[in-house]
């Protein structure tokens, strides 16, 4: 829905979207605060993360995932949380309780745990048996360098054990794994990833706008990016259509 | 309205004010935020900005204009808008527009696009017939630097055209135009911009609380500023009658 | 409250806290923004500021005192309006208005203000009569150091004299009095003052994520922190039982 005309805007795919995602962090919303990003982005909002294990402890969750479905957006609970729960040696519970949830997407990432990586493919093959599995590469630690052959392997490896998505890590802060500590890409590393990896099988995250500007400019407007505050879900859009000062030029339209 | 005495406060203006002016930044809020916004902040809001072409894409617009219109508040599109229109060759189509959703006040702008400063003035000329017409100065690209001359003759020239105000650019992050990319003012720019303007015309764009205090300091509590975040209004309220730490000191009564 | 089942976490203290305590700073929100806060945080919320002079300005004061009030969360006024009624000889108008207004708490803090230390002791001594007295050590100005014994002299007097908890200042943005400019700890101050105030007497304030994360890394899940933004307070409660990546390893439980 557009409230007036303006042609010759860059196309933009429909959800579901297979590519152009949208994916946002809830940190523990209200209700109604959830009804806000709805009524305002449902269109442009395609996955909501509940973040690390924040939905522990928000109330009325069951609410806010029937809320969130009912607007046609997929939800999953961070990886932390994923990761406390195999910790504790608890996977079954934690299928369980994704399942009990009628959630249809599930992250499986070592962010915060060692895992042998013989391991992590394991959880996103059992997972991906009933669920759309995003499996996230990268560590959370701040300085933390993984070389890119590296990156590259583990991608190929977990898309081929059945991940949906691969994320990127960036954290909330977007200062660690494709991003240096001051929050600029890490442009040999994202382009060598783009050599062997399909650019839709990537979920960026990139919390801040100059980090979405920078993919947007490599990638388009339909590249996939993720941990997106709710209230930049509107500004991103117009980012990705060359309506904001960072992508005007890019998206002038050829003949005028 | 206010909820208990306290003498000696700084004399604020009123609603409707030629000086003294708090512009809010609206990036795409919902109806019910933007309901919170007139709901506490009414009294201390001026005129709301839909950020760049976030109006393009938001929902219930229609009722959000109404909702501020009826709030006393002012609305204007982000002058992004304007030059994608512009650059469409569809300046009629964006008067009309603005035209049918009864806005009252526009801005004209280049911070995006490349202008004949004589067409930007034209464009003041033209839309300063029906509309009360803001229109700024200062690029949007990091590292430009206009030289004071020139800022000072376009201010002059634009508010001959009919301009109401001109806004000093800084962007939503406040490190361009005005700013350093530390965020600091060009203090040197400023006060040869004063020199020259008279500073009720100017429209100090100024989103982070130390430019905010900055500001007021150096021109008083009723000095014109915009970009303020939706949440930042009470705060910056209370930045201008002296009861937030960075301005008390300024502001405390003399005889006491 | 919680969603789920997850075997050892580390123990959190319940309502009414003694330590663990988490402060949250109020700028201004409207009433519905507040029903947001007490609806998803009200069980990790103990204590609301309404900070510096914010509560002069706010819409519909009294409604929310009695939200806040019916949620088991107390209330207080920053300790910036308390001096501005200072330096206007205005004790007692300020002890009516928090009484009138059925606040329990009340903030004395010189931040702004210079006062003798003695007369900073005497409105402790008089307003614990009535009230839960915080009291506030630290400057506000930047680059200000004050040497850790005279944190830790007047801490102790400040206790003595009647204060429930003092507290070390930071701002609202955490770059003064406990932390250095760039936001870190300053972790040689706060340990001597460690080694000479019982730590549950003390609330640090802590806005950033990071200087969250140090503390409970100090001294534990049960720390007492402040001014942490409304829509923090269950990523900072994830953190306080590990389920954050900052303390994922911390509270890794010992046997599985």
């Amino acid at each position: 829905m557009r409230n007036f005309e303006l042609p010759g805007l860059p196309e933009r795919s429909d959800k579901p979207r297979e590519s152009g995602i949208t994916m946002v962090m809830d940190k523990g919303l209200s209700l109604r605060q959830a009804e806000d990003l709805v009524s305002v982005s449902d269109e442009y909002t395609d996955i909501v993360k509940l973040g690390f294990g924040t939905s522990l402890l928000t109330k009325e969750l069951n609410k806010k995932l029937d809320l969130y479905h009912e607007a046609g957006i997929k939800t999953y609970f961070g990886g932390t949380l994923f990761e406390a729960f195999i910790v504790r040696d608890m996977f079954d519970d934690y299928r369980r309780l994704v399942s009990n949830l009628k959630m249809e997407y599930v992250e499986v990432s070592d962010g915060s745990l060692q895992m042998p990586h013989e391991k992590k493919c394991h959880y996103i093959k059992e997972l991906s048996k009933e669920f759309t599995v995003l499996s996230e590469v990268g560590s959370k630690e701040a300085g933390l360098i993984i070389r890119p052959n590296l990156w590259i392997s583990m991608m190929s490896k977990e898309i081929e054990c059945g991940a949906w998505k691969v994320i990127a890590e960036s954290r909330e802060s977007g200062t660690v794994g494709i991003y240096r500590p001051n929050g600029n890409a890490h442009s040999a590393l994202v382009n060598k990833i783009l050599k062997n990896i399909p650019n839709d099988k990537i979920l960026w995250e990139a919390p801040n706008k100059s980090q979405q500007a920078w993919f947007i400019s490599l990638l388009g407007p339909n590249v996939n990016l993720g941990n997106i505050a709710p209230d930049d879900v509107i500004p991103l859009e117009t980012l990705r259509i060359g309506l904001r000062g960072d992508t005007f030029k890019q998206f002038i339209p050829l003949k005028h």
